[in-house]
């Protein structure tokens, strides 16, 4: 097993006077303190960074160096699994501790965005496309055709989409990390207005999560230290599942890839959608978060507005959904997103979530997804009793 | 252990008729074929690809899925260390067999570049250098101070360059893969001329590697897996260590990343230098070659021109250097690197290099790196008996 024992976060957002260089040192030397180790501790670094060409470092590793001197010679290596890229990063670094390469790995995940222009983020995020049939469609383009897929064959569900962005928002007012701590007006997010202009038809700007800047970092030890830490969170199963790239392979509403590592990291940790405490997902698009209610086995295919309907993944439900404001109002950074999920889903289970918190969680889920469900990786954390 | 089963190799050069992802496809479909092995055997996929804004795909670990109908639904991730991102893939892919995660694993390497100007594809790969104090500064002028560093502390050593540039343009010409198959007088390579003016002092063309396409690819298998193999080459073992970025925060001559890198490799396999038969290096510049001879161990610091001057790295030597070429002949497509050499001397250890054939290889040794000694990889390759 690998456990988590530390992490870091920067606030999400607009950080202009902060380098990619900075974010990184910024997230990873709070890790390393929250873990209560230093940069001679640490056997390797993973970075997980999608760039695209959103900023001129196309070689991030070993900027992790500006950390903490003792981490010079040591392995850095970078992930990219598109929006995936900080799950990636967690994985590979989980891996190298099975391995025996590591016993105590420094993850870290990274994106500088707002320095661009929208449309410029727009082309970035769109090199995460199939650039064969797919160049030029950006990425609101893409989840507005999962969209109007599913309102064609299961009736117009803006309603639940709106519910899902408010829940959010909600949320966010919890977590002094997120970009908009604040709420948002169920009814305003499902009204096109002004403010809410439609972005790609069916989609409003209310159903678009955030451009952001931002890092996050965890510490990942094996068990035989696990022992000398104050605190911990095991990785009690993981999956990674990555699916074809172009969408005319693809039955999008079947959502095949994101339910199939979510199932496999349920069957591996021998449990069911019932047994979770709380849930971190990709709300890259309300209705990714929608889906993934279905592709969890929160409702049946066509029915996931259900979960958000009856209350379920509201903070007071049985299973609540971006506690922390999900990628909608926390930000989404994107090759942060994975690890930050790791980070906050970590910090419910020790019971560190502060304003964010859920009384009493012992089991969380993380699900992080690359392009329209392309690369798709699901943890399932645990609390863990140390000393 | 983890074992090397099958391989595949485009030709290097200037492929415009093929994409990033038709390189990947034939590069995997090769290695699948070579190990006897299908997609639905393959536990998971690792991708080297540099990038670095040359080519729209962004996300390209997807791509591979193209290989074959039954890698659908495996994992697949993308991994990036500069001019190391090849050997980046090889290493995570060790690491996943290694944790358990798989027991046979695809790595494959890719680059497009020859599609760019020279000053375009300078740009992007000026990506991997430290942008707050290297920005603008191109990779033959990082190089170009190596050199003229090396030249002020120990002489001008630019006749051992050209002739380690003749040398690995002489070898070429028994590789069929290689971009520039044919010999390179050593005159002409010491002589700055029309045709081989100076591209940053004191580095002249023939000093510098090839801009490519191509990719190449590796099948790797568990130790349970490898007796029903047709053949087999062990990782007897491997190193990697990163340096910090900032060339400011580095004595360049000491070469201290490589050094490191290749000395933990050899303790881990209890070898010397001297046990080794071929190697294949990273000569991207002459002057990296020479100052590679010197953190091999084959000459003191300072003397590395001994190596080639002596004849020891020459194909009838005592330890041949670049069989293939090197990046200098070969060609370098970057991402594609590292698992070129990882995959032609396993062509010399299972005695299947052909004309680049060293008689009797037993041992040989990889060295790959990214930016100027920042991510460093080094593999002691070892032939294996299988059945």
């Amino acid at each position: 097993m690998v456990n988590i024992t530390g992490w870091g976060h920067t606030k999400f957002g607009k950080l202009p006077d902060q380098s990619v260089e900075d974010l990184v040192i910024a997230a990873g030397q709070e890790a390393l303190r929250d873990a209560g180790i230093s940069g001679a501790d640490v056997d390797g670094i993973w970075v997980g960074h999608f760039n695209g060409g959103m900023v001129a470092d196309g070689f991030p590793s070993s900027l992790a160096m500006g950390i903490d001197p003792g981490l010079r010679y040591k392995p850095a290596t970078r992930l990219e699994n598109a929006c995936a890229s900080g799950s990636a990063a967690v994985f590979a670094a989980r891996q190298a501790i099975l391995a025996g390469d590591a016993r105590i790995a420094l993850v870290i995940g990274v994106e500088k965005m707002t320095h661009l222009s929208i449309p410029e983020v727009t082309v970035a995020l769109g090199h995460a496309s199939y650039q064969k049939e797919e160049a030029g469609l950006s990425f609101p383009g893409v989840f507005a055709q999962f969209a109007s897929a599913y309102f064609e064959k299961y009736g117009d569900h803006s309603g639940a989409l709106a519910k899902i962005a408010a829940k959010n928002h909600g949320n966010s007012v919890n977590n002094p990390l997120a970009q908009l701590q604040k709420p948002m007006d169920e009814a305003f997010c499902a009204t096109v207005s002004e403010r809410n202009p439609i972005i790609a038809a069916p989609l409003k700007k209310t159903d678009c999560s955030l451009v952001s800047d931002g890092a996050a970092a965890l510490v990942l030890v094996a068990d035989d230290v696990v022992g000398g830490m104050a605190k911990a969170v095991r990785m009690r199963a993981v999956a990674q599942v990555n699916d074809v790239m172009a969408m005319s392979q693809r039955d999008v509403l079947a959502f095949e890839g994101p339910r199939r590592a979510i199932h496999a990291a349920y069957d591996r940790a021998g449990i069911t959608v019932d047994d979770l405490d709380v849930a971190e997902v990709h709300d890259c698009f309300t209705i990714a978060e929608l889906l993934v209610y279905e592709a969890m086995g929160l409702a049946e295919q066509g029915q996931g507005a259900r979960a958000i309907l009856d209350g379920t993944v509201f903070a007071d439900g049985t299973l609540p959904v971006n506690l922390s404001g999900g990628l909608k109002a926390k930000g989404h950074p994107v090759g942060a997103t994975g690890v930050s999920m790791h980070a906050l889903t970590s910090a419910q289970l020790t019971g560190e979530a502060g304003a964010m918190q859920k009384d009493g969680a012992t089991l969380g889920c993380v699900f992080n997804m690359g392009g329209s469900g392309v690369a798709n990786y699901c943890s399932i954390l645990e609390a863990e009793a140390v000393n």
